[in-house]
């Protein structure tokens, strides 16, 4: 299950919840919502009635306030014993209990209890502290639980999830913490998250970045994807282009990407720079151009179907991605003239 | 070893140096370089007196022009046993023997010679196809090889280096190719090599964008720096934002990775939401800033060091990062008036 999280404070409902559409377009399955206050309290039920995909409340410092979202309902709750103490915890715990809720149990590297900072390295610790927190919880009766043990060092990460679940067999939340701008943190997360997914650990993945919801979406479906676990979108099969390319193809990428990033369906596009190894190179794309100086070859699973000026080569290729999408799939912005 | 390629004809001489040295800044040590004609031989000689870094040839095809640049003088080769015919790969690895020229054995899953295509999957004809060429290159006396075998397709990628790693010592270079655009790209890229490095399979790097060379250097970097194998430039740890953020920290962020761009000394600095816990997560920083609403706290290494107005942030942390690069190491860029 792909999630992400919302990036304004929950009074501006409308922003909320256009980034949440946003990113349920981009194949967004749930979203974290940050509780700070009761303002934010007051705005969730009119956030949650107007989202199209279950919330998760994110709540740390005041149980008071997590009691609060509890009794309005909510789909699910984030709570991090860094930053609750445990009387409080066990107080949310039960009231999540009580109201059939499912509970996100969050640890986090940077916000350890105190109790846990001299253990010998922050995986040790992250996973000692949710172990002890999962007691605390089904001490309570708590069955629907997450557990997630972030840092923002991909292999103390990537220990603590596989100590983890070595131990245990609750679902595992994925994710890199503050993984910083989206290239670079797009990067640290798939490294972390591939090699985790790669081993069979992680249930739901959440990708950190400092950007856009939709951005965090994309890229964790460029993750699944690379791994084969699911397929969402169009995929570019691009050459990088060298001195053997004849036409600058890099616009030509962009402009694809651009004008088929509202496509669901999965299909991969292929964007060669030579037409002498194009076709071959990319046999494993459902559609692609191999640009040649004053003709492209646009071919289909490695064979070439026609031969066409480089002034058609978007917009042939933008129909045949449509003709390949089933009717009820969402297909691809229009030509230029209708945008 | 991180390489790059060069994404223009070689007689534009100019502007392969300027990607040359500009890749090389952000930590390329090796280029390779198209030669598709007599043009590109010409121009080769001129490059490689430019250039700060060695250069690789690359060359499909004709074998003459192969010849030509080896008895010229070059770096290394890298050839492709399926654009060469079996005579014409003999004769030109004899000359790189000859010559005491690296070559690299770069299989590509979609340029296989066709006695390969009925192998049972990529992977497989792919290894097969290595240890046969290496079996030529072995019975020519060839021993300064390098292998790679990449696919568009991360598994079989995976598969193909795995497998071929305990079949045999030779070094590894590592890639996925036609990767696609940078985002995209650069996590397909991650995904796979990040499993492969993390295994200890691989020793030298380029990660396949399109895009700039720069790019794919700065890629592989983020890639090498999240496994702990390779640490060069600024690490940016920022917080994804939320609700709770009580200022803007995007546009900070962004004028931070543009200004210390240029930074080679590996530092990490935080950029984080919200005074509560910013200091707290992010205290394997060397240095970061956690906003609040009218003010921020400066903090090294998770202390809190200074409170200050958000219009100081940006240059406050540019100096302290100035401070930590040690004096040889290459500072990051003045403020906006000097720049």
């Amino acid at each position: 299950m792909v999630q992400s999280m919302t990036k304004v404070h929950p009074r501006d409902v409308r922003e909320t919840l256009r980034q949440i559409e946003e990113a349920q377009r981009a194949g967004c399955e749930l979203m974290r919502v940050a509780i700070p206050d009761d303002e934010a309290v007051e705005a969730l039920t009119e956030i949650r009635e107007g989202s199209p995909i279950p919330i998760v409340a994110d709540l740390h410092f005041n149980p008071k306030l997590a009691l609060k979202v509890l009794r309005r309902g909510i789909d699910g709750i984030r709570v991090n014993p860094g930053t609750l103490p445990r009387g409080a915890l066990k107080e949310v715990l039960s009231a999540a209990k009580e109201k059939d809720v499912v509970v996100r149990i969050g640890i986090n590297a940077g916000s350890l209890p105190k109790g846990y900072l001299h253990y010998s390295s922050p995986s040790e610790a992250m996973v000692a502290c949710a172990l002890d927190t999962l007691q605390l919880a089904e001490s309570l009766g708590l069955q629907k639980i997450k557990v997630s043990l972030k840092a923002s060092e991909v292999l103390e990460t990537i220990k603590a999830y596989r100590k983890f679940s070595m131990l245990s067999d609750y679902p595992l939340h994925l994710g890199i913490t503050e993984a910083g701008p989206p290239f670079s943190g797009a990067i640290k997360s798939a490294v972390g998250m591939g090699i985790l997914l790669n081993e069979g650990i992680g249930d739901t993945i959440r990708v950190s970045l400092t950007g856009p919801p939709i951005l965090e979406v994309k890229a964790a479906y460029h993750i699944l994807g690379a791994l084969g676990l699911r397929r969402r979108g169009v995929e570019i099969i691009s050459c990088p282009t060298c001195g053997r390319c004849e036409v600058d193809i890099l616009p030509i990428v962009r402009e694809l990407e651009e004008r088929l990033q509202s496509v669901s369906y999965p299909i991969k596009v292929a964007v060669m720079g030579c037409v002498v190894n194009g076709p071959g190179e990319a046999k494993g794309a459902d559609i692609g151009i191999a640009a040649g100086k004053s003709k492209g070859v646009l071919f289909r699973k490695g064979k070439v179907i026609e031969k066409l000026p480089p002034e058609q080569w978007v917009e042939r290729l933008l129909e045949e991605v449509n003709r390949l999408i089933p009717s009820e799939g969402s297909g691809c912005r229009g030509s230029s003239e209708t945008r």
